[in-house]
Parts: structure tokens; sequence; C-alpha cells
């Protein structure tokens, strides 16, 4: 190969790219400069970036187009290498008339890996069908701050629930024979004040022991062949020209062999945003050298700059080579290389949102919704007269998250149907009920204008419906989503007031949350407000319609908070997982504690913990007997916790050591082994050794990270040293105990 | 020395300690058993903690006491070894009747290291009359976040200003024969979300780079003899347990040969707070080894749990010899063990508020006060008729910091008078001006009924000069100080509204802030509001006559803002000294940009620069003229900034290089030659060297941390290691150029 045919290996092309924000920057970054897709390709390209998710394009033919280019590739090139050929699609694909599910936080909340991965093989179905190779998904960083916009891709603040949910995704969607690549790695989650690209503080012990160990699980349990890097600094240093992180920590330690792709521009932004490289070339030096493969989605510093480079002695060819050789590896892998892998022409209709996928999408949003507080309102009885307000109550958008295709692409092209079926909370709830509707407001600006409709419709029903939340978007479009962190936890625009003034009529009202980030509720959950509130994280194409069967009573709400519900933004950062000096303490006046905790939900159904006991060894063995103690059908999370007595570093109160969703019938008894192995009680010494340290330690079940649900019992744990192989997953097994006595 | 003998010399003992919270947790903690002093004493004493800062106790009675029981301490133990009398001395000796100065962000706004040189050996005067050897003092923590209550204690966000202004503390206290203690060592003021004691979430390059240069600049040119540990843990590991930082870079690196000492109950901590330890003989052994050498406040610790330890063979007794050898070293080096050492009787009466101490009050205060706003009302002219209102307008609290004896001890007195002067400003302004009073409201609370007997006034009157701000105190008595952490950076209370209120009148309204940290102050200076706006940082017993000097204009502002005039809460962690991404970008849609920049300040003078040129070699010499271009006599405070294009990691998009005060008569000019050395520009380097990297910089005079006075010089660095020796300060000189046209 030649050297330019070699870079050509290592960049994408970003074929329908004309300035849309649809990546960071990306109208400063440039896009065509008017030469032909074979001049541009004629030394071979490595990716094509997001061949149906930039724009809208018919999937059939855009399909038919891609064959033919792949065999022009095959065909034309001196070497006949096609492009590998990559995609958005976290929440679905991102591409016109396919299928939404719910966002990672939805996911989260439905404590159930098993649902995410049908969810993922539904997708990654789609994309093979396509002709598309790889997703860029899942996003594997754990919530340390709702401030930062992207926390409605991310999935929890717990590592092991993010890495439980995340691998089965991964699991999925390569069963389906697409690569997952896992983003961002690492730290990304912790920029400072929840700004995005912003600085993370972090010592390399929160590293390890937070950030890791999700990427650790998906790679080892889960297989990922692709990991994309955290635009962030750490402590100063760049990941993007990180060889501790990108090399010696992801290869020599992880044992990765797939491919590191750059996120979009993150090569050239080492330059332009970081100023830790002179000029491309620089950047591009530091990339590669770090380990960084693939520059997406274009070759701004791999193509031209490196090449100089690499001419010029400053860049060794090897390292050249060696990323090269991994693209390759990853194509022949994919089949990319064999003989008549574009022999096939492609289907000549595509369906992307089958009723499997719409099934998929239906019982995930289902099992994620929360129920935040509840005086009895909900359900609603079969014919209550209802009003239904709110700007997120007739909008599809509000179903969906940022990396959707409706609000990161649709977005750019206003008039074009989503082409999607997608019944709002409205028009589902308008299946069962006698409903009245008012948007009342916006979700953003201060126009009141509508208050006295909303009111109105309020005072002339029985229960109010009042949905309200966020809208997402990209970089300033939108209130939450990449780019669009948040300087306050208040719902935003006048939604609040809205709530106030349709509750005053005295009309009960049930307050429901869009949203994509967790809000400061603490004034609709402290009484004398909203007579329910529901949470859901934009919920997708079924949520309107998972909605409306809840607050309808045909189903029971089963999800839990994945992140802790802020009592402000100035009490942030906070997580669940704190040492005991980031909790309430004697030493400051100011109390950080959320409004609700980590893994809390209400059910319509009551449930009881009996029986529990816990043995340890090299694994952990806890069994709990839950009890359905209601006459309705639910689903129970159980959650397992654990805090580690005296340890030679700080330690969290409470960390999640397993849960297991546990549907039971009216009046049903389970009782639930949860295996945990002992590596789950890991941290890093004093010496950043992963160990379990001999003593003490303490188990309980909670209903959520701050209530007991049990005594706690105490266990004693013997030293080790942990290596990457050592499990890390909980077994989980129910045992029908038969019904007791209500 | 038995071990009993040995240990007694690592702990002090806190006399009149009765559960009064004047630590953290001090009322958790016990006090007193019941033994008589002699008893407690019988294998001698290592410090005697607080004897004049714990209650009020009459100077000279309590140094006739002491005098008295230091000879007893040397007739009646075995070895004869008197007490280490130790002390808070921030703002002034925290002793009954003695001078209260202005709080250290007042030091940092004058950024005058002489008058705080002056200022601290006159603390140091008054501690040597009363017999003490020791001075918890100065705080050089590096401010990170203005949520934490303790911003109070602290100088500046930058650390070279802290260290400057500390080391001329040092200089000052340890040049009348008291030891200085740095605190807190190291990382105290990056606490997780502002609150005290909380994690700190930070790498080795930002502690190395940001958190540690005060230190290194008042151990190497202050030559500190003491140091205090930081509460916080860093990245998981407890300060107080780290033998990497006590130790190895602070003895090791540092070259430190003096005493830690625990800060209060830091070492019992480990067992209580931080749960490193599993019992107060572990939390010793963790403490001692990592090298806290004395026990404060009292022996929790060091006494039997930790001599069981040694007893047991647990702990080897080497680390308790090298404690006590340097507790010995720094007793012999004060004197303590001279023969004859306490021959001399006690004087028969003190003054620790003599004029002097007056005088360098008065004048810091008047340096220290920043106008942040003035259209045209200030300065007030003679025989106008002023409306004073507001709850800081006329109490001697609102004048003082924390860890002043009134806020800090006497608060636990009610009734007892201060015993010092201390005109508060509506006392200074009525010895100029005709006065009404209203106060409007307190400083917390929403009580509002005071509003209209301050609106009558202001509307009555041609100026209204409203006083507002904060009480400080400790732990939940007051709304800044140590444990009083914020959750919102409004103005406490109705005191927003209050102002709002008064100005409505339409009577200009003078805003003075009286206040321990910076606070969200965009409403009162986006124009609309108050006609003028003051800030002064607790400016102590002379504060209130420095303001009426500045707002009658006999006194010229000169203060500049040692901190970010924060945005919001919402916007925190914030600082001026961040590299590129954590300012405003294209990448996120919230701007943390604060309201008013680092630096900044005005004057009734007004002052234009010049002829601003640059060389570099080993040293960067800028030079600029800088002209008073008013027709009244002001100081400016010359900034000079600069920023290293592209490192090798992330660097501040400006950072502080030196600084000079300046004062200038009407007209006059001044060249000033700032003399930097090239270290200033050092940093870590991937490897953790300390190291300059060769290539382009910029430098700058900016009138603050935003706003360029020149264009900005281009200059070449050279690539240097640099080692704990070389020079870090910035020289000053200024030269005549004569009185140049207007």
């Amino acid at each position: 190969m030649t050297l330019d045919e070699k870079v050509a290996q290592l960049v994408g092309y970003w074929l329908d790219q004309n300035g849309e924000v649809v990546a960071p920057l990306a109208d400063e970054m440039g896009s065509g400069d008017g030469r032909s897709l074979s001049d541009i390709t004629r030394h071979g390209i490595g990716h094509f970036t997001r061949v149906y998710g930039t724009r809208p394009v018919d999937p059939a033919a855009r399909a038919a187009w891609l064959v033919a280019e792949q065999r022009r590739l095959v065909r034309e090139t001196r070497l006949g290498i096609p492009a590998l050929v990559h995609e958005e699609c976290l929440t679905g694909l991102a591409a016109w008339k396919a299928a939404t599910f719910p966002t990672p936080l939805a996911w989260g909340a439905s404590f159930d890996p098993e649902i995410v991965e049908e969810m993922a093989i539904a997708i990654g179905d789609s994309m093979r069908e396509l002709g598309v190779h790889q997703g860029l998904a899942p996003v594997l960083d754990v919530i340390r701050d709702p401030r930062w916009g992207r926390v409605d891709e991310c999935i929890s603040e717990d590592p092991y629930l993010v890495g439980t949910v995340g691998t089965a995704y991964v699991r999925g969607l390569q069963s389906a024979g697409i690569d997952a690549t896992l983003k961002h790695f690492l730290g990304y989650s912790a920029s400072q004040s929840g700004r995005n690209h912003a600085p993370v503080h972090a010592g390399p012990r929160e590293i390890a022991d937070v950030f890791l160990p999700p990427f650790e699980m998906a790679l080892r349990d889960g297989g990922a062949r692709s990991v994309m890097n955290s635009y962030t600094e750490i402590d100063g240093v760049p990941v993007a020209s990180s060889p501790e992180l990108l090399t010696e920590l992801l290869r020599g330690e992880l044992g990765f062999e797939g491919v590191v792709v750059a996120d979009y521009f993150a090569v050239a932004f080492l330059e332009k945003t970081h100023q830790i490289a002179a000029d491309r070339g620089e950047a591009a030096a530091l990339a590669l050298e770090a380990g960084i493969d693939v520059e997406l989605p274009t070759g701004d510093a791999y193509l031209e700059p490196l090449v100089a480079k690499v001419r010029a002695g400053e860049v060794p060819e090897a390292f050249v080579d060696r990323a090269v050789l991994r693209v390759l590896a990853q194509k022949e892998e994919l089949g990319l290389l064999d003989p008549g892998a574009f022999d096939a022409d492609a289907p000549a209709t595509i369906d992307l949102d089958t009723p499997r996928h719409r099934d998929i999408a239906r019982r995930l949003a289902e099992e994620s919704v929360v129920l935040l507080s509840n005086d009895g309102v909900l359900p609603i009885a079969p014919a209550t007269r209802i009003a239904v307000i709110g700007p997120n109550a007739d909008r599809d958008e509000a179903l969906q998250g940022c990396y959707s295709f409706a609000n990161h692409v649709l977005a750019n092209h206003p008039g074009t149907p989503v082409e999607v079926d997608m019944p709002t909370v409205r028009e589902a709830l308008a299946e069962s009920f006698d409903v009245a509707y008012a948007r009342g407001c916006d979700v953003e600006g201060d126009d009141r204008s509508g208050f006295d409709e909303a009111v109105a419709a309020a005072a002339s029903a029985e229960v109010a419906v009042v949905v309200v939340g966020d809208q997402a978007g990209l970089f300033g479009r939108g209130t939450v989503g990449e780019g669009n962190d948040a300087e306050s936890l208040d719902l935003p625009g006048v939604q609040r007031e809205l709530v106030e003034a349709v509750a005053a009529t005295g009309t009960p009202v049930v307050m429901v949350l869009l949203t994509g980030r967790p809000y400061a509720l603490d004034w609709a959950l402290a009484g004398g407000g909203p007579a329910a509130v529901v949470q859901a994280f934009f919920p997708g194409e079924e949520g309107g319609t998972a909605l409306a069967r809840i607050l309808a009573g045909s189903v029971v709400p089963s999800g839990r908070l994945p992140v802790s519900l802020p009592r402000s933004a100035g009490s942030q950062p906070f997580s669940y997982l704190h040492a005991p000096l980031a909790g309430p303490s004697g030493v400051t006046s100011t109390d950080s504690t959320p409004v609700r905790p980590f893994g809390f939900g209400l059910s319509y159904a009551s449930f009881a913990y009996s029986d529990f006991s816990c043995e340890a060894g090299d694994s952990i063995v806890a069994r709990v007997t839950v009890t359905n103690t209601s006459g309705v059908a639910g689903a129970e999370i159980v959650q397992l916790y654990g805090h580690d007595v005296a340890a030679s570093v700080t330690r969290p109160v409470a960390q999640l050591l397993g849960y297991a969703r546990v549907p039971l019938a009216a009046g049903e008894s389970r009782t639930v082994t949860l295996d945990v192995p002992a590596s789950r009680f890991a941290f890093s010494d004093r010496r950043m050794r992963r160990v379990v340290e001999a003593g003490e330690a303490e188990v309980w079940i909670g209903t959520d990270a701050a209530t007991e649900a049990t005594d706690r019992a105490t266990i004693t744990l013997a030293d080790r040293v942990v290596t990457a192989n050592d499990r890390r997953v909980v077994g989980v097994s129910l045992t029908e105990v038969g019904a007791s006595a209500r």
C-alpha cells in the first residue's frame, strides 16, 4: 500500500454534510471541497460517515446506491477495498423512517438488560439490511452531573447499571452483525460544572473505579469491537492525545484488539479547542501515536497534514501501519473483504419500523416509566374526563432523545415528516378517555398567554394531565442534548408556573415529565402540588401509548430512578455513589441530599421483603423473599447494596451490588438469589492495584439507595487482587415460593 | 524519654473547651475528663490549644497565668519541657480585645503584599507579648468554588496572588518571632460542590500546578515553620493519611523541616468521618506514619490509642521518635528550652489594639475596597443627605470574618462586648454626613417588615447607601465561614429585594457589600439598579471608616477583585485560571463567564497604558508606562498576564504573571518594569516534570483577566526543567517618567 492508500483507510468521508450542525462546531470545520466522490476516494476510503443519518434519504433508494458505490470502490480503486459504513444508533438507527426507541436513561430506569439486548438486536437487524457495519453506540459515560446536556444519552449514575445495560446493548447489536462502538473512552461525563467538553477534574482512582468499569464490562463480557475517544481532557491531558488511556490502558491492560475511532473532529480539536497542537499535522501525530486509528467524520488531520508529517520523518510510518492493520482486520472480520461481498442487491423495500420494533419499543417504554408520587389519583378510572395540558402533551419530538433522527437531523429540515407512527400522550389518552387539550405554554420562553385556556380546560375536567419537560436538540436548539447544558435544574421556561396554575384550579393534577435529564422537583413532590408525578425519560415512539396505559392502570409502573433526582444546580455535582463526606455531615450547613434517591420508584402494587440472608466466600450469595402484598400484579426491582466498612481509601456509603427485575402476580412470593462476585467490592488501593481488602462489609436490600428494606448483614471479605478476567456480573435466580397470604 | 513522655509532646490540650462548636464536630468530640491540669500534663504536653482564643479572657491576666503555668511545667514535669502555645490569628489574633484586621479576600483585593506583611508583624508582636508561639495562619488554599464557606478565609483564586500575599504574611508573622502555620496542605478548597470536607476530585497535575505553588512559595521564600493538613480526601485518599503528600512531597521534594500539625480532630476524623480506620489507634497510626507530628486540639488518638499500638508492636516507635524530635527542635528554636525562658513576668498591661494596629487596619481596608460600578454618584458630595440602610450598615460583626474573635468565639457568649472600637458604616458616615438610618431587613430570613421604613428613609434622602452581605460564623450560624457553604450564590435572605425596593424610590442607591464570598450580582450591575456597587470583603475594625472615606472621596478606591464575580451557583466550579474549554465555546449553550472577571475594579481616577514592551530570556522583562489621566490621585494595579500558545498539556487562556500596585498623582506617569522569571510559565508535563516548554507565548497588560489594556507581545520561551530553587517571584520596579499631559 502506498502512504496515500494507507491514510485513506484511516479516515471517513461525510457525504451529505453541508454545514448543518449535527456535530460540535460542524459549521466551522468545513465541508466538501467540490470534488467528485470518485476523486475523493481515488486511494480508497476507510469509512462512509452517516450515509443515512445526515439528511432524510429514502432508505431503500440509498441502500441501492450504497451497494453500487461499494461495487465501484472494489472495482475502481487499486486495492479494491470497500468502505466501512457507520451510523448513529443510540435510540434506534438514526435514519429516516426508522424506529425510535426510548433513551438510555429509560433503559437504566427499566433495570432490564434483557429487553435492551432485544432492542439492540432489532436495531442491528435494520442496520444490516441497509449495508451499515458499525454503530456509534452505546454511551457508557457514568453520569456525574445532571447539568450536562448529554446526560440524555447516558444510562445511569451507577457504573454497574451502566455496565450491565450497556453490555446488553453491545451483545444485541453485535449479535446482529453490527460492530458496537463504546463511547466515550474515558471520563467525558465529569466535565467541569456540567459544561460540554470542559476539563475533567479527576484523579486516577476515580477514573479506574467509576468511569472505567462499564467499558471493561462491555469489552470483556460484551466483546465490543470498537471504542471512541472522549472529547475532554483529564487533569490537563486531552484523551485524544493520551497513549496512557488509549493504548496502555485500553489495549495493554484491557486487551482490546479492535479499532479506536475519533469522536467527530476530536483530532482537529487538539489544535482548535484544546490548543495542545500547533497545527493539524501535530494534532494528527498526537492522536495517531496515542492510539486513535480512524479519524472521523472526515480526514481533516489524517490526510494531507499527517502525510506531510510522515514524509518529513516526524511521524514514524509504523504508527500509520498499526492503525491500517486494525482497520483492515475489522473490514475482514466484517466480511467486507470477502469475494462477492456486494454481489447481492439491496432489498427492494425496507421496513425499519416493523411490528417487532414497535413491540419492543412499547415494552421497554412501559418498564421505564418511574412513578414519583401518587396520592391515589392514579390509575385514572375509565370514563374520567381528562384535560391534557402542556407543551409536551401533543408533540412527537417530546418523546424522543437528542440522537433520534427527528431531533438530531430532521430539525434541520422543517416540513419533512418523521414518517414513523408516534402517538403523542394526548393521542394515546384519547384512545381510552374523553380528552380536552390545551398546550398552555412552550417548553422554553416566558409566554404565559396559553395559561388561561389551560386553566379553563383543567377546571372543567376531573383530572388534569400536565405533560412538561424538555425538547432534545443540539448546541442551543432545545433544552437538553449535546451542547445543551443547564445552569439551572428548574424545569425550563414557565412550565412550573403552568403546573401550579393548573393545580390551583383544585382539579387533581398528574404531572408527567418527558425529559432528558432529572430536574429539581422538590416543589412538586413536597405535597400540596400535583396529586401524582410521573417521570419518563424520552420514551420513544411507543412512549405516548405506554404512558397512557400506565395512567389508565393497564400497565403497572415498575421503573426506578437511574439517577438521583437533584436538589438544585447549586448542589452539583452529586452522585449517590459517594464517600461519607459528600453526604450530609456535621461539617457543612448545606445539604446536597437529592429530592429522591437513585433507585426510587413507586408502583400500584406493594411489596414486602423477608428472610434476607447472605453467605460470603469467593461469591457473596444474598437471598431474599419478596412478596407482592397487593391485589394487582407488578414488578419489583430488587436492589442489593453494599458498604465496605473500613477500607484503605474512602469508599461509598452505599454501592449497588446487584439487582433483579422480579414480576410478581398479586399475592405472589419469590425468593431472589443474587450471586455477587466478591470483586464487586474491589477498588484501587493506595498502590493503584485493584483489590478486595479483607475485613467487614455490610450488605442489605434497599428499595432505593437511601432506604433499607432489610437489616444489614455483616459479611467478611478476604484479601484478593482482582484481575481483568475476574467475574464482575451478578448471577440472578428467581425461585417461586408459592402465593403467600396477602 | 518514656513513651508516655514522647506522645505527650505530640498532642495539644484544650484548656477551656466545653463543647462550644468552634471546630468541626467539636460538640461530638468530647471535652475535658475532669482531671486537673497538672494531672493531664504529668508527662508534659506538646501544645496548649487556644489559651486566649476559646472564650473571652482578660489578656493580661491570662498572660500572667500562662507564665506561671509554663514555670510549673518546667518545675514539676520530669523533663521540664514547657508547652508550645498556639492560637488562631488569621484576621488578627483571635483573642478578646485584640485588633481585627480585614479578611484574606481583602488582602488579595489590595494586591499589596507589603501592607499584609506590616499587618502580620503587628499581629505577631501582640502574640509574642502574650507568650504565644505559633499562629494557625495563613490559609493558602486557592479558591476554586465560591460556594465553599471558607472562601472567607482565602486570599484569591489565583495561586500566584495567594503565594505572594500569603508569603508576606508568613514573613511578617515570623519576623515577630511567631511560627506561621500554612493551611491547609493540600487541596481543601476544591471540595465537591463547595461542601466543606467533601471529596476533592483532582488529578496530580492540578494539585501540583494550582494548589501547591502558594505553599511552595511560603516555604521557600517565607521560611514557614509549620504546616497543617487538609481535612479532605483527594481522589479517595484522606490527606491526613497520605505519606505521599505529607512526607514525600512536603519534606522530600520541598525540603520542609518543621512540624506538621493536624487540623483540629483531623486524626480522629480518619475513623469518624472518612471511615478509613477501624478505630482511633488505627487512625493514629495512619496519621503519624503519614507525617502528622502533632495531634490537635487534643490527644484523642495520639495518647492511649497510639501508645497501645506502639506497645503491641503495630506501630514502630521510630515514627513517634521522628515526630518528637521535630517538636523538640521547634521548641528549642523558639527558645522554649532556654534556661530562664520564663523568668520574665508577663506585662502588667497589654494593649492588643494600639494606634499602630488601627492605622494598618485602616490602610489595608482602604486599599481593599473594590468599586464594581459607578454612574457618577460616587464620591458623594459633602452635605449630601444620606439614608443608610441595610442589615450590615450598623453592626460591627458585619465588618469581621469568620475567624475574628467576635464571630468565632464571642457569638457563643452573648452579652459580652467586643471591647474593640469598631465604627460601623453608619457611624463612620455620620462623622461627615447628615445620616438617617433604617435596617430594612436581616441578613437572613424573609422578614420584610422593615422595608417600608427603609423606603421612606430613602425617599427623603439624596443618596441611599444600602449595606448588605453576609454574617460570618461557624457551622450553620451565619451565612459564610467555616461550615457555612452555599447552595445559591444569590445574596442571602431578602436583601436583594430590599435593595430593589429602595432603588424603586428613584433615590440613587449605593449598594455596599460586606461579604465573605463573591455573590452573583448581575442584577445589580446590569444597569437600571443601584447607581454604584462597592464590594468590601469583611474589612475589619477600620472597615466602616475606610468605606466612609471612599464613599466621600477622601480615599480613591483601588482594590481589585481577587476572585471572579460568579454568574450563579449553577455555573460553579469556575476559575479565571482555566483551559480554553472551561470558557465560552461553541460546544455548550451555557456560558459560565463571570459577571465581573478576576482583577476587575474601578477608580475615581482613570489610567492609560502606553509603550508596552517585552524582552524574553531567562527572565521576561515587561515594561509599560501607566499614566493617571484624571485630575485625582489614585492607585492602579498593573496586571501582567500570559498565555502559553501550544503546550503539551492544556494551559490557561490567561494567567497572572505579575502585578504591581502603582500610586499615581493626577496626571503622573510611571514606567513599571516587571521582571518575570520564565519559571512562571512552568507546568507539569506529561511525565509530571515541572518544565517550561520551548515555543511561543503571549504576554499583555490587562485591566483584569478578561480585558486587554495593551496588544499582546509574542515571546519565545526556551526549554527548561524548573527546580524547587528556581525563582518564582516577580521583581517589580517603578520609574518616574514625569507628569504627562492629561
